[in-house]
């Protein structure tokens, strides 16, 4: 079932929405993604391979336990298709 | 309304699905991802920004107009939640 939402998730939801839905323009939706997928681009935020400041600042400070719970929060949330408001 | 399928689809289908739907671990789901993400990721695979050599591969011999194209056809996908089948 649905995961608590995790304590971070505030920093996240600025961007990618609380469930997931982006939130400005550039960012991606989150809402129903491949846990595995996630995992690894958030490797690649924190390792640089995926090179964005942004990205790099957001996760910095956050422990591997909450990075890999605000994926799980993410990829168990329902995305919605595009056209819906 | 819904966009021809284009013609290069079969190369992205492949991992991620015809309609946007991971086929193979690690591979992202597409559908109703928002399309200048979508534009900007190609962008990032395509100058090495994003190192994934089989995404720089994949795309490698594919148009821009093309690319746009097959863009286009996943953010227009309807996303399913991961739970379905």
């Amino acid at each position: 079932e649905m995961p608590a939402p995790p304590a971070r998730l505030g920093l996240c939801a600025a961007c990618h929405g609380e469930r997931g839905r982006a939130q400005i323009p550039g960012a991606p939706n989150l809402a129903g993604q491949k846990l595995d997928y996630l995992r690894e681009a958030l490797k690649q935020y924190r390792d640089g391979r995926r090179d964005v400041a942004l990205m790099k600042a957001a996760i910095g400070p956050v422990s591997d336990a909450e990075l890999d719970q605000l994926a799980q929060w993410y990829s168990a949330q329902t995305p919605v298709a595009a056209s819906q408001p």
